[in-house]
């Protein structure tokens, strides 16, 4: 099995329809998709589109958002979070991607920030796993973790994965998050099962102004990606391996250029 | 005992004199000294100018940067960290705050770089503790692994320190850099009698473009600096808490106004 998929994120200005037909004319079995541009696009409408080129989704990125201080706003988010694992069974993917959400405004309660996570995720895991969707937390590096994500290391989000059965919430080793920890490769064997997806990009140095938009293309980092890779394949993941990179100037390029140069770069840094 | 310490590094343009002055003034007990500016003034003159004031040197900032390919260049730095021993002991300090070393240029090898770290201090701690100084290895922010210190964690430093005796290797808990860690009160209380110091400044949101001088004054940001520095007191730290903050705002501000704000702050938000 070809194991590598393109998150339509990392060519952000591409159609729907150029990536996924990329990915066919590539022999590729896997298409990583956003939120937003799939309810743009339909999701009904994604998944005849990916189906009849005879790809399969990777993951939906992304639910979460889970930390407010106010029920309400918590209560909404809840709501949106039912409509995105919706949109994961329509589109025939087993993995909701989240980002957990960081303190809320004005609040120092970090704690409480993780609690909100954990009562957001008791509360919509049930519903996931009846339509055949795994929630799947996604530490975010801890430069986020004040504005959004709470979760910063993959200790961390098996803490939160492990009160829950693991057909239910997993996690995602995502390298530019995660590369960093003396503890990572301890956790990784820690994950085994709960692990649903590994994702790559690169850290590059020195990191840009814009944290967002920081990740680089793989191999323009100091990241061991292929041996986070081997960690993941030995705690027995065997799933797709998905390209997200959130990087200005690559959006700016020619979608096709990007990625013919992240699928070649894969092949030299990460398999 | 009044554990409060301005390190002058917070009053950066604030002349050496006027910073002991200050503290002074201010009936403390202690002072925080940085190595370039104490190099300058001569760490002789400096010691004679504290203790005259009847202040104490929290610490000395900072030895460390054990990580370099060639071999020569990692001798160097072994060189001038003796120095910085020798300049502790002149100082009548028993902490060296030390920053690591982040990856080599054009490495990726996360491992070795540890692994030179820990031959570093092999060869300077008993140099250390024959002069009564401890070497204080500081976790910095994981936005800082690649370039400058490649132990990122609480953990992490204390995988380092306790392959020596407690009386050679210390670490720093500095609420900057550890404070989104869901692990760090399980890390304090493992660290014990390492604790050799509480530094505190603040996370503020957003992050600043130059993350090196994004540190804010207590209270501006979201870190609970009273509950760190509980859970430091918990597992037997009883010594100084030593402010640090760069930021350029702070840098271009009168020095006695600084110093005023500081104060007030951590009586507010940390003791």
């Amino acid at each position: 099995m070809n194991r590598y998929s393109l998150n339509q994120a990392t060519t952000k200005y591409w159609p729907l329809e150029d990536v996924v037909k990329a990915s066919a004319d590539a022999n590729l079995e896997w298409i990583g998709l956003w939120r937003e541009p799939i309810q743009e696009y339909g999701a009904e409408r994604a998944a005849k589109l990916v189906a009849d080129a005879g790809l399969k989704v990777s993951s939906l990125c992304r639910g979460g958002f889970f930390t407010a201080t106010d029920p309400q706003e918590r209560q909404a988010k809840i709501e949106d979070n039912r409509r995105a694992i919706d949109e994961s069974a329509t589109l025939g993917t087993s993995v909701l991607v989240l980002v957990s959400g960081g303190l809320p405004p004005g609040s120092r309660d970090i704690d409480g920030a993780r609690a909100m996570i954990r009562d957001g995720l008791a509360e919509l895991a049930p519903y996931a796993e009846e339509r055949g969707v795994k929630l799947a937390i996604e530490a975010l590096h801890p430069m986020f973790a004040s504005d959004r994500c709470v979760v910063s290391s993959l200790g961390g989000a098996l803490d939160l994965a492990e009160q829950f059965p693991a057909t239910q919430v997993g996690v995602i080793v995502d390298a530019y998050h995660l590369w960093w920890d003396a503890d990572v490769y301890r956790q990784i064997e820690r994950a085994g099962e709960r692990i649903v997806s590994y994702q790559v990009s690169d850290w590059t140095v020195p990191l840009p102004a814009d944290n967002l938009l920081g990740r680089g293309m793989m191999g323009d980092g100091v990241i061991e990606l292929r041996r986070l890779r081997e960690a993941c394949d030995a705690a027995g993941y065997d799933g797709p391996i998905e390209v997200e990179i959130f990087n200005q100037e690559l959006w700016d390029a020619p979608g096709q250029e990007v990625f013919d140069l992240a699928y070649a770069r894969y092949q030299e840094h990460v398999v």
